[in-house]
């Protein structure tokens, strides 16, 4: 049995609180929380703690997953959790890895924890099917297509504009172009033609809409690159119509081999009706794979990349090459 | 720079010979066979070897590629390879990869070698795809739809059938059982609704076409299950239209987490121009694989659900971590 706790409980807490409850050999310690525990209440009725009382559960969790965010959370938290217990997390953002690698690796070896940081669907599962597929088709060009889903990120950027009650992202791959790649066409794309997004945008009253979709649609970075499509619901609706978070994607390689001008495509995708439950229930899987490594002395920050498949997995050696293979 | 050698040139030989070109830390000592060495020309201009030679290659080759057949070469020679060499096949008969596993372990073990069973795309990334999927959705159901490709083994049983001079058998998805799996949906599928076959016969002079279909369609196992189809070609035709050996497929698995009815869909696929290139260069990045692992001490047989993704990559921990992750 393997004794997981959640540090920091909002969606992705909850995703891996019902996570656990899908593995037989996952036990739920507890959920630890900024928060006043009083004011928390669990899906499954799991005892909630004080950030603070995690000092008392130290040998009693076997990993501690982090479910805070990657801006300003993860980076303080994970190095400094991974001294006193094996961590996993779901750092993504993407140019900052080998530095928060570096300081994670330092602390977990220090005090002989493990930990993976980076873990989820991407990083994590996508990033796996980019490195196999080039480990196999060396001589290729690979592609990643998000969505259709919803992007916190800039759902978030476009609540922060002046006028704007609540809004809804969604992030859309481009139709033309990710059927011609999954067709075997290499095409360069550029951002434009890769992605569009649609914005579903509640107004605070008396707001101007024309300044708020001109607002939206010039953001440098998030929207500027791309077609941008903006509606304007009324609050009822977003509840009503926009409630989930979903996600997924598509990971493509477009590879050669031999003389005679033979193509392979090998394509990887996600439909995800809840990204939280999803990028949950994989950090539990990657938990046991750091549980595994842990408890065979095997120290250190470790990534998907460095866990073999069969450590996610609670079955046998035999029950796999019987039934897996 | 490893280096590589194969055993076995027939069409997944020449498949990892293709695929050694594609790999710049990979160097390929030689080609070793059965036949007449002299009888044997490479399509790299690589030297060839009788098999007896291999003794004196001890020490000089990193990795062996086993390039025999499933059926009668592979049970006798990775075993007996395996004691002298690092080896690493494609053993393909899924009720007997346990005892082949066991006797290669043994051998390995016994002389501190490491050999990896098994490679390739099914056995290989398709077991990765259902162990992965299974891993991180451990509530859900998978499935895995073959084609459309060429099955060497039903064009085999056709060309055993009296007045039959040559065949090419396709396997095909059945196309609505596969889009309502694509579709999140979990239908119990026969075998005769998951797959169809397409057979295009060159008759020998005189035979009776009648009876060579009825012989097809009634064939046990391999045929009698199916919804089969039977085009009597030219021999003109066959060489024309179907030279190649295209092949792919499709793993899914569909499943739930949390108490929402929240659904997810994984699915990998492949698209292959040639079975045996692809093959090929799945080997080759699994000999690198094996290799990490003998020059770390690691000995014994292994499978792809052993071998870390990181160890498949010519690429250093510090390119994963800023390219890749």
């Amino acid at each position: 049995m393997m004794k997981l706790a959640i540090f920091g409980y909002g969606n992705l807490g909850r995703g891996v609180e019902a996570a656990v409850k899908k593995n037989p050999d996952a036990t739920l310690v507890g959920v630890f929380t900024r928060r006043d525990p009083k004011a928390v209440k669990t899906v499954s009725g799991c005892p909630v703690y004080k950030e603070s009382d995690l000092a008392s559960f130290k040998g009693k969790i076997d990993v501690l997953i982090l479910c805070g965010g990657s801006a300003t959370d993860l980076p303080e938290q994970t190095p400094r959790l991974a001294k006193d217990f094996c961590v996993v997390d779901s750092f993504d953002t993407h140019a900052k890895i080998p530095e928060h690698f570096a300081a994670v690796n330092a602390a977990a070896k220090a005090t002989n924890h493990t930990a993976l940081i980076s873990g989820g669907w991407d990083p994590g599962l996508f990033s796996l099917a980019r490195l196999y597929a080039t480990n196999v088709l060396p001589d290729g060009k690979d592609y990643t297509f998000w969505g259709k889903g919803v992007s916190q990120g800039h759902s978030d950027a476009i609540r922060r504009i002046d006028g704007v009650l609540d809004a809804r992202q969604y992030t859309i791959p481009v139709e033309e172009a990710l059927e011609a790649v999954r067709a075997g066409e290499c095409p360069e794309l550029s951002t434009r033609e890769k992605h569009k997004r649609e914005c579903f945008v509640v107004l605070k009253e008396g707001a101007d809409p024309v300044a708020v979709e001109t607002a939206i649609k010039t953001m440098p970075a998030y929207f500027a690159d791309y077609d941008t499509t903006v509606h304007f619901i009324s609050l009822e609706e977003l509840k009503r119509d926009h409630a989930g978070l979903p996600h997924g994607g598509f990971v493509l390689r477009n590879g050669n081999t031999g003389n005679a001008g033979n193509k392979h495509t090998i394509e990887f995708r996600l439909a995800l009706d809840s990204n939280p439950e999803f990028t949950g229930s994989v950090l539990v899987a990657l938990a046991r794979g750091v549980y595994k490594h842990f408890t065979a002395g095997d120290y250190g920050c470790k990534t998907v990349f460095d866990l073999a498949p069969a450590d996610l997995s609670p079955l046998s050696r035999e029950e796999l090459l019987a039934h897996y293979l």
